[in-house]
């Protein structure tokens, strides 16, 4: 069979394919797109892959994506400064950000522990977290990495240092257990062991 | 709430937001992909977009994309010059050449008629077609539109023209019937409809 496409339209499919989660047919619907689409259009997408990779840096302390040397949290002065979030990846701020549970500042590690894959905590940004941990201002770190195998792993090897050489701050994780709208038959065990070990007293009906 | 990205993050995560079949969590996972991939990875999506917009035109002969004045259906020899597909999109004829069911060339109106929409017959390749039509080598045009109120409209429309102006070509359109794997219960009553119509004979078992 000869080629299906041009060239450059063979090599777009290919680029919109390397995406996460854009298959084969989905990378090929996408280039027909910005084939039938107007000139602008298109280059508005390809515009700003340029003006993101040109512009968007990490915050230099929090490291947090921004446009600027601060990022628009750090930089605020309504927020509590006596607490950090430590987190593994930009997106889990803007997660917490939405859920607007949270007031303190951040701490972008950029990754999670994974010696297999060869990151070791020089490759994260723990050096610098312990750099801000100094501050007599920090009083509570909150470790919110993800319940996973590498995430525990990370928070668990944190959490061992800051209380070591730390001993005043209170150092936190986000609380386990049942996961909203999922029901206990659906549950996954580890869940449902954290839910038994975490469980918490009713509150009273009088008063 | 403040505003949770960089300006240029919020326009990438609305250009992907844009594109067919990307939701708003995808989108807004998409730009994360491209925050944290390689300047050279991200740019290439972008030169990608950049080059088909600039590279990419119709075949004068046919309208299907390509990167020359003629695509590589119409200037392959091999290809049997008596036969005319009539599609409505350049994605029909790549699904049409990767079934490798047809060996003619191709004619895509760059569309279907609806006037609702204010696409009228003008505003396709059907003149075109009707000129290409007139060529004496030329003997079948086969009416490849999608099976829909559109598609048939455009179709009915364009044989008719056809029919008049060329009593001698054989003007024919895709076969109609059940779709392989879809159980009878499962049909649209349109394409039992079509089976019944085209129901054929079975080949007798002793020769």
């Amino acid at each position: 069979m000869s080629q299906l496409y041009p060239a450059s339209v063979q090599r777009l499919i290919s680029e919109f394919n390397h995406l996460p989660g854009i298959g084969a047919r989905s990378a090929e619907r996408l280039a027909f797109y910005v084939l039938s689409s107007t000139r602008e259009d298109a280059m508005g997408l390809a515009l700003a892959i340029r003006d993101v990779k040109q512009n968007i840096r990490a915050c230099q302390t929090c490291y947090h994506v921004t446009d600027s040397e601060h990022c628009h949290i750090c930089t605020d002065s309504a927020r509590d400064l006596s607490c950090l979030c430590v987190v593994e990846l930009p997106r889990d701020v803007i997660v917490l950000e939405k859920c607007n549970a949270y007031r303190g500042l951040y701490h972008v590690l950029q990754g999670k522990l994974d010696p297999v894959a060869g990151i070791n905590p020089e490759n994260l940004r723990i050096a610098e977290l312990l750099q801000r941990a100094e501050s007599p201002a920090i009083r509570e770190i909150i470790l919110a990495l993800n319940p996973t195998t590498e995430g525990d792993a990370t928070a668990k090897y944190i959490s061992d240092i800051l209380q070591q050489q730390f001993p005043n701050l209170i150092i936190t994780h986000l609380a386990r257990g049942l996961a909203s709208g999922i029901d206990l038959e659906n549950a996954a065990m580890s869940s449902l062991n954290a839910a038994f070990i975490g469980r918490a007293v009713e509150p009273s009906e009088k008063k």
